[in-house]
């Protein structure tokens, strides 16, 4: 049986050592502070914003809401981006997306201040991924999956990784993130003809194709270490469900990320710090 | 025997394309420029710049040079800099590196204008390269890769590519391009315990690690495409080599570039590319 690599305690861990840095901010008289901006009320970024905001609570982190309505107009949404922008009291962005579709995504993402994009998205971020260079952030997901093999001791360098999936938010990043503390990275993807080739070869899995119950016992191998980033409901079992198939994996690899409780529960405090470091560098 | 995967004809055909785009800005008025920013004057760079010089002729670019003394001082190199940046006569900015130790390189990376950098070294060029979108350009010799690749019609689209090496300038890059062209690509380096069983099982083997003659029969199976970035003199053979031991690997592969005339004798041509993509996106 796995060791389930549960993301509880690791943003515990993580959230402990955020709230002595955000006393040590507050005693400096800097409130760290997220804005989340919000255009209308799905129920995705509902659930996430809710979870963000208990984090951020425990981290000693103010957060300001901003909520437009669905059919807020160009003005009004990218007035409030400037104006958060421009807010020295403000030091970290999260601004859900995708936006309507009267709202120009990329035109939002671009506009974005890089040193506020704790969510990772600009290019400024993503050059910084690439580049291994603090510009900006890293997207949450990626970072939260390697604070999971931190917390947890699996050793990263010398290894060999296999990433499923080579999208921006997750696929791509988690890749050089992993390169970057020397593993050996194979980028499997949809025109990959063999994917479980590669995977069982694999020491550690990142399943982050978004392909629910898609990686099953014939991707892995006894041995493996399985980060499993997906997340969404199954209407045939009737619960929230990764990529991969839990029952299957939990028999056969050494250690695995549930889902539920998995990287999900340390998104949020991987969040929460890059506000807190993005208050700490409004200082320099 | 390998079939020799050389660069003249690709860079010939390149050149022939470029100078009927010339023609066609030059006719709206415009002369694509090529600014050379060198301070003293290494031989390597002296070299490339002839390469450049004579590629920018038959293209149809005109070149500007600014030579510097060794011993430019930081008001200097940086005036130039910020001159050619603001000059709408100048198209593409080829700043040779790295500088003297005495002016900060990475200041003046981060000073260069990103629609000028042909040489594909800013931020701004890499997250182009990351996120797949025509920010700033790619650097020139991942280009040349990637054209070699695309001249001698290899497939890339669902094939296995190992890229030895994981620099800035070429093994991320063009791991990069390589997925983006659907190749399932692994990143070897100085860390991967096992070089050889990684780059035996690809397609398509990059050889960008830098080491001279380094990558010998052992790494490589029939069949396979070997793309050979190095290139360095060999006191012991008296010649210029690349990364790969060209005669072990001829009786063995089915195609290989040779060095020298090979990736090198394609990256001016990349280059000027650029330069010519850059005068275009100016009239935009």
């Amino acid at each position: 049986m796995a060791l389930i690599l549960k993301g509880a305690p690791v943003a515990a861990a993580m959230t402990e050592k955020m709230k002595t840095r955000s006393d040590a901010l507050r005693a400096r008289g800097i409130v760290p502070t997220l804005a989340i901006l919000r255009v209308g009320a799905r129920d995705d970024d509902l659930s996430y914003e809710r979870g963000a905001m208990k984090r951020a609570e425990k981290a000693g982190i103010d957060v300001r809401n901003e909520v437009l309505p669905a059919d807020a107009d160009e003005g009004t949404f990218f007035g409030t981006l400037e104006k958060l922008n421009n807010d020295p009291g403000v030091h970290g962005i999260l601004m859900f997306r995708p936006l309507p579709k009267h709202l120009d995504g990329e035109k939002a993402r671009k506009m974005l201040a890089p040193a506020k994009d704790v969510d990772g998205c600009t290019d400024g971020s993503l050059a910084g991924v690439f580049t291994n260079t603090r510009l900006g952030f890293p997207p949450c997901t990626a970072e939260a999956a390697m604070e999971i093999l931190h917390y947890y001791n699996i050793p990263v360098s010398g290894k060999k990784a296999a990433v499923i999936g080579r999208s921006l938010v997750i696929g791509r990043p988690v890749a050089m993130m992993l390169m970057h503390e020397n593993a050996t990275v194979t980028i499997c993807h949809t025109r990959t003809p063999d994917v479980p080739a590669v995977t069982r070869e694999a020491d550690i899995v990142i399943a982050a194709s978004g392909q629910m119950r898609s990686v099953g016992a014939e991707y892995l191998a006894a041995g493996q270490t399985v980060v499993d980033v997906g997340i969404g409901w199954s209407e045939e079992l009737q619960k929230l469900c990764g990529d991969v198939r839990y029952e299957e994996a939990e028999e056969l690899v050494a250690a695995l990320t549930p889902v539920p409780g998995g990287v999900g529960a340390v998104t949020t405090a991987v969040l929460c710090r890059h506000v807190i470091e993005a208050a700490e560098r409004s200082m320099l």
